[in-house]
């Protein structure tokens, strides 16, 4: 099984068809239950097909996060944590609130997510897939909040793999940094910018698919996706 | 005068000595009241000696943040923010409620301060000082949460620069990043280490306050502090 | 055409074979004479498969590199760097003679490629493939040498990425970051190693050659590849 | 005794003179004997002032480095690295000889520094400081070469610190990152700047030594220096 965050749109939708299409069975979760429900609603859900779990949670909730794994029977093979907004502009001109609920969009939900992971596969296979943002690597300005979100995610990704690697875990955790994407992201985001040349969600999700097929003893452990 | 914030204790209380020393006007502030008033008081306010304002500030309420800089009457000669606090342990082990008080106290504070300051002073030379962590250079294991706070600054700092920059604001800011420090913060962090051959704040704010000297056509911009 | 240095074992050798099987045509090329020959002749050569030019040339001298390239009729669709050179052990007790060919194996080869290759096509939609090691991103001790000449080729890597963009080139840089391959690498190096469980050159191979199918709008701009 | 090289001219010559002033003693050490020995002469030699030695070195020679080192009746108490050069322009238009050339003055010197260092001192306290760019911080355009020597020095040192605190070493490595010098170096460095806002080499030596004083559990390991 495969559980994928954010799956209510953009990449995590499209990750979510395209395993689908595959026959993997999927838990998706969002925070939207209407358009959470309407992306489990597209999945073709032929016999043949695979099995659609759809959840909604609040990840920034610890209790709903465990919730949400309680719906797995056996561990994962792979979580992809996709969930996460952005808001953008100087920094004298955003709002406290928008940027509360950005940190808790994109920070707590990560910490919480990876600490519920940890807490219950860190003995098994498991891989864990959180995207983040070419945001997390380079500052940019107009986009300092942000970057202040995703570069905590970086930093909290990085140490807990040092915590996985002291106890010889079989834990796996794939960063992967996403640079423009046209998703409704955007949208809601504050920031007006053409799209046009951006990669489509399916785009990205196509590459990460292919980037997560291992070998016997590797794996893509980081991978930057850029348009162009 | 000199704003300085967590200066109830450890480095903001010795850099409010040192600049007290000096006969700098200061306005210190910290959350806790006692605490804060125990500094003022213990700063020598003979005639001679520089005028200390205090005033507590919960520095994640951009109200109060907005209050603390209504207390200077011109803009200040530069702002050094010092407040933040600390929690270890392994991912799976920590507590979601001191998660979110520690992103609360070291990031939200760091937003909401370099917001205001930003908001008020960009068009002045104003410098402000942000006191890191070599957490925020480089990931450690059983720090996952403190390492997503620090890295969550830096990130936050370097774009705000970028802006400042792209206006061509005389505003400065400067990253500190002190490591093994032994204060208060220690004792209540939860992570038992043996500090005596740490640094104590008091060197550490030696240190900083002598890096901030500048020269005509220069400045540090950046200083990591260790022990040893 | 592809062309492929370091071809004569390794990552390079492996790459070699993967796209001969798949019917592209390639350049490759290697410092040892013998070595390169043997692979390119293992190569199967029935009328089906593609066409295979081997072409030794020391990369460290721009002569070379520019003969390399005129073999190529158009402009090559992708250059994968893959030559270079390990050499370990503490600081001290390095060899200054096996210093200077470690960085010119590594850096002067680097540089020389890219510029060639930038002076020829960066107008035209060339991809070019800069493998280093995970050495290019975190220090190690015991590799201080091998790390300076990995963060150098980064450096360069990242420096030549904006030239390129400052003049809207549709050139792309990737850059690999492979750690922990089991290849004849090893066993020059001085470090003594158990590579059992490290990937081999194959599997680093197809998860390289994987990441490099492009969609659209997008491409994976930079890759690390560990083993486990 | 303090060691400095690159000290005919730029940061290492301001540094003699701020030293020496304070009466400590001195080997100092060049490539260029005569402007070398300009700056010994002009440094005041009363009998209350410091001893200064002179003595040109190749640092890209370990024979050389050994030589110099040997001038030193005791262990150093510092060694501050400032020899290096500059050259700049796009990658495509530069010149093969001039890159060996740089990369030879950047690197091969300070590997060879900081190994023939290491291998007599590191059981003292010594304390080497390695005086790199702010273009071994972030990649510029124009500046691809230099950003491959400044980031492999980087490189370099972070690795060797690593080696130092392994066995323990009281050694310690102090990187600087100065940006925005006027010196000599632009001059002969191919690049048209106005420097006139530009910090002077003394500007940035005051700040240096300002920062290379230590306390008793702490000191100043990185530090970068801009102008502003």
């Amino acid at each position: 099984m495969i559980v994928i965050t954010g799956a209510s749109s953009g990449l995590g939708a499209a990750l979510a068809n395209l395993y689908h299409q595959e026959g993997e069975s999927l838990l998706i979760t969002g925070r939207d239950k209407i358009r959470l429900f309407d992306v489990a609603n597209s999945l073709d859900t032929t016999p043949e097909k695979s099995k659609v779990l759809a959840k909604t949670a609040n990840l920034t909730d610890s209790v709903e996060v465990e919730a949400l794994f309680d719906m797995c029977e056996l561990q994962p093979s792979t979580i992809i944590h996709c969930a996460g907004s952005g808001y953008f502009g100087s920094i004298e001109e955003q709002d406290p609130e928008m940027i509360k609920r950005l940190m808790d969009n994109n920070v707590t939900s990560s910490i919480m997510l990876l600490r519920e992971a940890v807490k219950r596969y860190r003995e098994h296979p498991v891989t864990v897939v959180v995207v983040m943002s070419t945001a997390a690597l380079m500052a940019k300005g107009g986009e300092s909040t942000y970057c202040a979100a995703k570069w905590a995610v970086r930093g909290l990704v990085e140490s807990v793999r040092l915590e996985l690697k002291s106890i010889n875990s079989p834990m796996k955790i794939i960063s992967v940094y996403p640079g423009g994407m046209a998703t409704a992201f955007w949208t809601t985001s504050g920031k007006a910018l053409d799209t046009s040349s951006f990669m489509t969600a399916k785009e990205a999700a196509l590459m990460l698919k292919q980037a997560l097929v291992t070998t016997e003893h590797g794996y893509v452990s980081d991978l930057t996706i850029n348009r162009g």
